[in-house]
C-alpha cells in the first residue's frame, strides 16, 4: 500500500477497475502511449493508452510494451468515429486488455462485444442525455466531461460544475469526472460534486513520460487561464491554445465560414503537428483550461501521489470543522 | 443561533460582511428587490439588491423596504456601465447600505469613496488578470464568476471550475465562487477549490420572494442541463435559455451579423420582457446552466438554509474516510 492516502471511502472505482485510486489518465492522441499509461498503472492509479493517434498495428505495439511495464491493469481509449474501429477493438480483445473507454460515438456499439471477453466499458459524454444512453447501452461506468476540457468536446458546451451532479443525479453506474482538473483541490471538488472519481488529461500531458513535444509541455506550463480557445464547433468542437492558426479559425468563423472552408482551414495531421511535432503556430496544441494550474513536468509517478496528497489536503485543510 | 449547521471552520466572508453563512444571494436584474435580498439576509446570508433594472429613485425605495423588512446586512449590486452609476452609488451613501457589490467596469472608480463611508466593496470578474486588479484596487473581496453563470459573462468562457482554484492562487483577499452553483454538492466543492463562500443567481431567482415572472419560475424549474446558450459576445456576452429570439440571434451569429445587425435584433428592453413580463419566446430569459437542477420554487429563508444542509451532507456523506 502506498503512504499517499486517498482520504474517501467511496470504493465504485476502486472496485471496478481494481486499482488503488480513483484517478484514471485520459487516453489522449500524440500524448498517452505504454509509457504513460504504463507509469500511472504502477503508480495505483488507471493509465490509458490513447488509440486515436494509432494505427492497428502500433496499437498493438504499445499494448504488448505496457504488459512488460506493469502487471496492473491499464485500459485503451478509443475513439468509435475511427473508420478501423473494428480493427482497433480486435487488437484490444486479442491482447486482453481489462478496461476500454470508448467516445465519439454510440456506446451500444461493442459494449456487448467487450463484455462477452470479460472487458469493463467506460464512455464518455458532455451532457446527461447521453449519460443516461450509456448507463442503458450497459456500460460499467460514465465519464462525465466539461466544456473546459482539453482536445474535443461536446456542442452543449456544458461545465464539469454543472454537469457531474446532474449526471450524478441522472444514473446509477459510477461517475468519473472530466475537464479542467488539474490539481487536488479539483478532485476534491469533483467528489463532492458527486463523481466516484476523476479522468485528468492535459495535466499528465505534462510529464515526462508523456509523449508530447516539449514545446507542447512546455507551453502549458507557461499557460495561464485565458489561453485556450474553443473552435470548430461546425466539424469537430475543439479546446486548444490560441495560436497563429486558431486565429485564422476564429477570423473565418466570425465572417461565417462554410464548413468547407474550415475543413480546408483545418486541413490534416494538425494535432499531430502541434502535440507531437511542437508546432505551437500552426498545429492544433489541444489542453484545457485547468493548464493556468500547471507549473511542471514531473514523472507520472510523482505526480500522481501528489494529486492524492493534494486531495487529501484540500479535505483536511483546516476547513472542515469537526 | 440557526440548527444548520455550516460544515467549514474558514470564516473570512462571515466576519468580513458580518453573516452567518458565506452565501451571497446575487444582484439579478427583475429578479433581487427588497422582499429577496431581505428574506436571504433574515436567514443568515447575505442578500443583494440588483439596481441594475432599477432608477435611483427606486433602488432608493427599495433600501429603505429592505431596512424595514431586516435589521441584518444586505449589499446593493451596482453595474457600473450604467450611465448614471454615480446617482446609484449615492443613493447607496444616502442610506448607509453597508455592502456594495459592483461589476462591468473598474474596480478603482467608487472604491475609495466607498471605502470612505465604511462601506465594504466586492467586484466581480471572470479572469485572474481582473482578479488581481481587483486585488490592487483595495476592494474587500473579490467574485470569481464562471462561463456557467446565467446572465452577463466574460469573453473569456473560462469556467468555475477552472477559474477558482487560479484566483485563489493569484489574490490574498477572500474569494467567492460563482457560476453553475444551485445546490449544496457545488457549495462543497466549491470551497474544496479554494473559495471562502459563493455567490448563487438562478437558484434564488425561482423562489417565492423572487420578482421574477412566474413564467420565468417555472422555465428555470422544467430546464435540463443542454437548455442554456451563451450568445451576443460581440456586444454583451450573456447566457440565457435557448427560444424563438435566441435562435435568430444564433442564426445570425453563424452568418457572422455585424455589430449593428445584432444590436438591431437585441432591441431593448429583452431582459425586462424576457424576466418581468415572462415572454419566454421573444425574451432574454437569463440563467445559469444549474438550472437543470432546480426542482422547485421554494422561499427564500427555505433554500438558503436547505443549501446549508446539502453542503453539510456532501461534506459528510459517508465519503469522507474517518
Amino acid at each position: 500500500m502506498s503512504q499517499h492516502i486517498w482520504p474517501f471511502t467511496g470504493t465504485r472505482i476502486q472496485t471496478l477497475f481494481g486499482i488503488e485510486y480513483p484517478i484514471i489518465q485520459a487516453g489522449m492522441v500524440w500524448v498517452s502511449g505504454a509509457k504513460l499509461a504504463a507509469a500511472v498503472s504502477n503508480a495505483g492509479g488507471l493509465g490509458l493508452i490513447g488509440a486515436g493517434s494509432m494505427k492497428p498495428d502500433l496499437l498493438a505495439d504499445h499494448i504488448r510494451t505496457a504488459q512488460s511495464l506493469t502487471d496492473k491493469p491499464f485500459g485503451v481509449n478509443i475513439p468509435l468515429l475511427r473508420g478501423d474501429a473494428e480493427e482497433l477493438v480486435q487488437v484490444v480483445l486479442d491482447h486482453k486488455v481489462p478496461v476500454v473507454f470508448t467516445s465519439a460515438g454510440s456506446p451500444k456499439r461493442f459494449t456487448p462485444t467487450f463484455h462477452d471477453h470479460g472487458v469493463k466499458v467506460v464512455h464518455v459524454v458532455p451532457s446527461v442525455t447521453l449519460a443516461k444512453k450509456v448507463e442503458a447501452a450497459g456500460c460499467d461506468a460514465v465519464v462525465a466531461e466539461g466544456f473546459e476540457a482539453g482536445g474535443h468536446n461536446g456542442v452543449d458546451m456544458i461545465t464539469t460544475m454543472a454537469l457531474i451532479p446532474q449526471v450524478a443525479d441522472a444514473v446509477q453506474i459510477p461517475v468519473l469526472a472530466a475537464g479542467g482538473i488539474a490539481d487536488g483541490r479539483q478532485i476534491a471538488a469533483a467528489i463532492m460534486l458527486g463523481a466516484d472519481g476523476v479522468q485528468i488529461g492535459t495535466r499528465f500531458a505534462a510529464t515526462v513520460e508523456s509523449s508530447a513535444h516539449d514545446n507542447y509541455k512546455q507551453a502549458v506550463v507557461n499557460a495561464s487561464d485565458r489561453d485556450t480557445v474553443f473552435h470548430l464547433k461546425q466539424i469537430g468542437p475543439a479546446r486548444m491554445f490560441r495560436n497563429t492558426w486558431t486565429e485564422r479559425i476564429a477570423a473565418a468563423e466570425q465572417r461565417g465560414a462554410s464548413v468547407e472552408e474550415l475543413r480546408e482551414l483545418l486541413g490534416t495531421k494538425r494535432e499531430r503537428l502541434g502535440i507531437f511535432e511542437g508546432d505551437l503556430d500552426e498545429g492544433q496544441v489541444e489542453a484545457g483550461q485547468g493548464s493556468g494550474l500547471i507549473r511542471d513536468i514531473p514523472h507520472a509517478s510523482e505526480l500522481l501521489h501528489r494529486l492524492v496528497d493534494e486531495t487529501h489536503a484540500a479535505i483536511r485543510h483546516g476547513k472542515v470543522s469537526s
